[in-house]
């Protein structure tokens, strides 16, 4: 049994602070939990009542008899450490703090709040809030919350498939729980997370995971106490196959001013999080009502084996619309086969459209029912977007049970968007039938597109799991090479820990004199490039430190001279390690790599296009460390450019496994020496025809301090 | 007085097979008219009957009494053009034909169809559809539709500040009121097209445009009949200040295979549609919701003056989300000055934020208020977002008012988003106070996107108004050049076309012989480029036809042997101008240009990044002939790319103005030329340092047959 069911699934609640009157927190709070049907034993406690609501009221929490199971606590912040430790001391397993005043209110309330964590880790009871709205478990009645958004009614709590809620915005959890109960969405749980003193989003995600009626969990996070907590939660959501829908704010400059000044917290870059998220499949909204459409198309539907979509439309305009949306989002509509559009001819009048969309019009008879049988059965068709008017319960008392039998037996996911809203008759209906139907035609599309994103993340979940590294892992040239007193390594030693990862290399060579430079020059074969090698100097070129092109001996030396001035004119003090002679490399399409370290995230990889166009079209991909050929693969793909590797205007593809290659030795270096490097860069990179490799031009490598 | 003045709000009205049976289209038409308040002559006609829902019926159109403004026909396809053939002898005004069997059903209908269209040509009657849901207008109480879902109610008539809709799909456009309705948004008309016999998208437009209370026309638009006529309707609406708003489908190929089989009509590619609807300010959506959204903020907003948006919230979660959404739409959340944080600090708890996006808090009691006015005020705020939560009415009740009123006065565009769905008894507050409420983020946020980018449109539009050019503004060489009775203009003539616009370019020479070529090259400089000249070789390059790099005399003879013979192998036949001798062009930027001549929409201007990225990236703008400087520097500014002519990595900015020029030349071509010339590249184009220009390096003309 989780630890957490004792306070979440209660068998006797305290409500401390409890008041007669409902206009206050702890009145309120009382009252929710009584009208919303709580069978177990609830206990107020307040030392100036004998009685609340007829209910035997207690002067402190020690007096109340039988174990308590969960503790709502609503009395003044400063009162509030006092009332914990009290039940810590009476045995109470977790405690709900609806009250404010703590590390949202300035100094001493972060010295409040900093009593309650003490008082957590001494006596292991467990806390949800301070500062929150509270909870709601819908299934067990039990409603430890004062919002009222939850009196819109329960829904059908035999549904097999809920949504549970998880919110760092209490307001907005609860709001969501509203909005979806108009659409007749069926929640199991709300946890408001408040300010997270000790439960955070991941405990409660986590013990929502393990509940067998939630499918799926809506959450609402402006950012993660501990994101490696929260990510091995999501990693656990993908085990089991439920997923996780998000919003996640605070991406944007303003934002994250707004996110600090109200949790405290400071963001990290979103486009670290998005990696990190991606990684194990968590799907992402912008938006409160494209956050429930998902919910409810994970609730509901099947996983599709594909993205080709087939479309029964009542309406022309709507068949248009529906397959321009579908393509924009990047589903496929093929086409029917010709037998398969005669046998729907067959049932539809001549204005009507056979192939896909397919539009059986207004006026059809049999044809709905037919055209969903020849569509569903298609062999080139994954999933089925059903495009009706149900604003009138006419078709659907006719056509409803059909759709409903049908979407059961087909094994597919099929989607039911009407254009018109549905009157209150035909919500009735659809309520009986468990048809759930999108009034929107984006959230509908878009979430059909999340299905398959879904679908695809749980196939190729294997082969983007990287296997684990040890320690022993790291060979042992880089341990000498990180090891340096230096926080910078310079080109010839960042390519040297490439190398000890067996990434192949250019053959050059650092000269510490012209005659050397020469010799090596002339052993490589002209035309060479020099470059100067300072841990000082990070960007050579500035420093007049690069010379390319050196076509004979003569060059070399006067090249080794300008070189090695240069980089004293710029820095008397920088230390020269020499100067590296390399054959000047093959011309190939340029890339950049590197390495991200955030310190809450942990190390990723970074690929883009390179040269002047990373900087201007900002067209990169990251994804956390350690990879798989799969998934820096599929880095490469999601490059708006990627087309320039795979052969535009007859050219030949470009060796796009050396780079895949390329990216997952450095995710091994970026892994293995995670605790060391704080950045690496490989730019550019020269990628030359399949089978011809790739170029490593120049790299550079900082540590932490 | 407008002519369709009366068929739209007529005095008496014919319904031309009325029945008694509501089952049938027209029971229920004849009964939606009198349910609907209709307060003129109702006639109905059918000669079964002497009398329909207690109402005198008449058995033909002749027979009918008094001026007929009006005529509702329901009959079978077959008995269309005769009824409408009596309605134009009985001096019927107008006649909105309900009946479907037309251009939509087969060879029948479209000659049925084409009847139709006779008798309108012949006899000068109006008409709407066929195969149309017929039309709603509200403030005259004139339902003519058998649609129900004009049943929800007309709100308040006398809203200044109304919606007309105009559908190409009766279902959608009728669904569209419903929908709206819902949110208490006021319309003032509904046009179902229909198959557009004689009246169409533009003449239902045109004529809501000049209804005093319709402020802004929501549209739903499948493809334009007459583009061009639209078009000037789109004008005529910019002039007056009233926003069309959007959905236009059949983008897709599925989207356009649905968009033909239902209306038959093949769409125009959509960047070339996308562009002629931009240029008069036309405003898009691709979802229900945000077509409602937006006409919302349109029909009450005034336009701002900027991008900057202040936000007043009652929760920090909403603040950040909202700031969030704001910036990824482009939109500035600016700092506030420290006096005005002051001010709202003093007057909300010390848990909120008194910098933008402000948060109040649940609990301020004065602080929502006093911010509106600290924000509202601000000096470097545009508009305002109000983050609140109207699901209860007690805040609302208090505040709302205020909240009325102060948005009368501040004269910036206020829009309010409750995250929770306002509840019945808020609605109705809401109702009477006139105040509108968002309950969608993203709707909110990208309707505010929208109002900064029309007021946008309209503050720059006159720079954007190129002056009308009559024919006498083509250059005499470009008349001669384009006479040639050839399809392709080769490099040589197009460039001569360039030079007649005005368009600077390099000194380079026809040679006929290899000797001429060796003298050219003398004169120019080396090194040089040489260019075989066929109009049967478009693609020079493939033809072995181009030598590039040539540094001496003996280097341009072997080119000059090396090109004919290329292009005779390539083409026995093709006919050889000569050899384009250029000096190599200096270095720069890469673009391209072009014109493309759609014969619906006219001719139009193309840019893109140059070389292979143009193909990779596909980062282009269009915009219609002629150009202004304006709007050639701001398709330019559109490029994703933008930033690799103003200058990355400390390199000198590039000569934009120059690009300008050059595209408004082109533009000029394109408009003087539209009947001649089909297509017309620049590609490449080397974009220089600021000051230094632009070189055209090749151009090819293909003229319509």
């Amino acid at each position: 049994m989780n630890p957490l069911d004792r306070m979440f699934a209660p068998q006797s609640v305290a409500i401390i602070g409890a008041t007669e009157s409902a206009d206050k927190i702890g009145g309120k709070a009382l009252r929710t939990l009584i009208q919303h049907g709580y069978a177990g034993n609830v206990h107020p406690v307040n030392p100036s009542h004998a009685e609340i609501a007829g209910i035997r009221c207690y002067a402190s929490i020690g007096e109340v008899p039988g174990p308590v199971d969960l503790a709502i606590i609503s009395v003044p912040a400063q009162r509030v450490p006092g009332v914990l430790q009290a039940c810590a001391d009476a045995g109470v397993k977790g405690a709900v703090i609806l009250s404010s005043g703590f590390n949202e209110a300035g100094t001493q309330g972060k010295a409040l709040q900093q009593q309650l964590q003490d008082i957590c880790q001494r006596t292991g009871i467990r806390v949800s809030g301070p500062n929150a709205e509270g909870f709601y478990n819908i299934g067990a009645n039990l409603a430890a919350t004062f919002n009222s958004a939850i009196d819109i009614g329960k829904g059908d709590l035999n549904a097999p498939s809920q949504i549970g809620i998880v919110s760092q915005s209490g307001g907005l959890g609860f709001a969501f729980f509203n909005k979806g109960r108009r659409d007749d969405l069926v929640f199991s749980h709300i946890f408001s997370v408040g300010n997270q003193v000790d439960l955070e989003l991941a405990d409660y995600t986590a013990w929502l995971l393990e509940q067998e009626r939630t499918r799926v969990v809506m959450l609402y996070a402006e950012s993660f106490n501990h994101p490696s907590r929260f990510l091995a939660v999501a990693r656990r959501a993908a085990d089991l196959r439920k997923p996780l829908v998000m919003v996640k704010v605070g991406n944007s400059d303003a934002g994250r001013r707004a996110a600090q000044s109200h949790t405290g917290a400071l963001a990290s870059p979103s486009s670290v999080v998005d990696a990190a998220l991606a990684q194990h499949g968590v799907v992402r909204a912008d938006d409160q009502d494209m956050l429930l459409n998902l919910a409810a198309a994970f609730a509901h539907q099947p996983l599709p084996r594909g993205n080709r979509v087939g479309m029964v439309c009542v309406s022309g305009g709507t068949a248009t619309w529906l397959a321009d949306a579908c393509s924009a989002a990047g589903l496929e509509v093929p086409e029917l086969d010709a037998e398969r559009r005669a046998q729907i001819a067959k049932h539809i009048p001549d204005f009507g459209a056979s192939n896909n969309p397919v539009d059986v019009t207004a006026q059809a008879s049999d044809g709905f029912t037919v055209a969903l049988d020849v569509v569903g059965g298609a062999p080139n068709i994954d999933a089925v977007i059903l495009g009706v008017n149900f604003a009138g319960e006419r078709r659907l008392l006719k056509e409803g049970p059909a759709i409903a039998e049908w979407m059961r037996r087909v094994g597919k996911p099929v989607l039911v968007y009407s254009y018109a809203l549905p009157g209150d008759k035909s919500r009735e209906i659809l309520r009986e039938l468990g048809l759930h139907v999108f009034t929107s035609l984006q959230g509908c599309v878009r979430s059909l597109r999340a299905l398959v994103d879904y679908a695809d993340f749980q196939r190729t979940r294997a082969e983007r799991q990287a296997p684990a590294r040890t320690p022993d892992d790291m060979p042992r040239a880089a341990r000498g090479l990180l090891d340096a007193p230096r926080k910078v390594l310079c080109e010839y030693e960042a390519k040297a820990l490439l190398a000890a990862y067996g990434v192949p290399l250019p053959d050059e060579v650092l000269a510490r004199t012209a005659e050397e430079a020469v010799a090596h020059a002339q052993r490589l074969g002209f035309p060479v490039a020099l470059k100067i090698q300072s841990p000082q100097i990070a960007h050579k070129t500035e420093a007049r430190g690069v010379q390319l092109d050196l076509a004979n001996a003569d060059a070399v030396r006067a090249a080794f001279r300008a070189v090695t001035a240069g980089a004293a004119a710029h820095d008397a003090q920088a230390e020269i390690h020499g100067v590296l002679v390399q054959k000047m490399a093959r011309p190939g399409r340029e890339l950049i790599a590197g390495i991200i370290n955030n310190s809450a995230y942990g190390p990723m990889v970074m690929v883009g296009l390179g040269g002047i166009y990373t900087e201007v079209l900002d067209d990169t991909a990251i994804a956390p460390a350690p990879l798989t050929h799969a998934t820096a693969r599929d880095m490469l793909q999601r490059l708006r450019g990627y087309r320039l590797l795979t052969g535009v205007r007859g050219e030949a593809p470009r060796d796009v496994d050396a780079v895949a290659d390329l990216l997952v030795r450095l995710s091994h270096l970026a892994w293995d020496a995670r605790e060391v490097l704080a950045e690496f860069d490989v730019n550019p990179v020269f990628v030359h025809a399949a089978g011809a490799g790739v170029t490593v031009v120049d790299a550079l490598a900082v540590k932490v301090n």
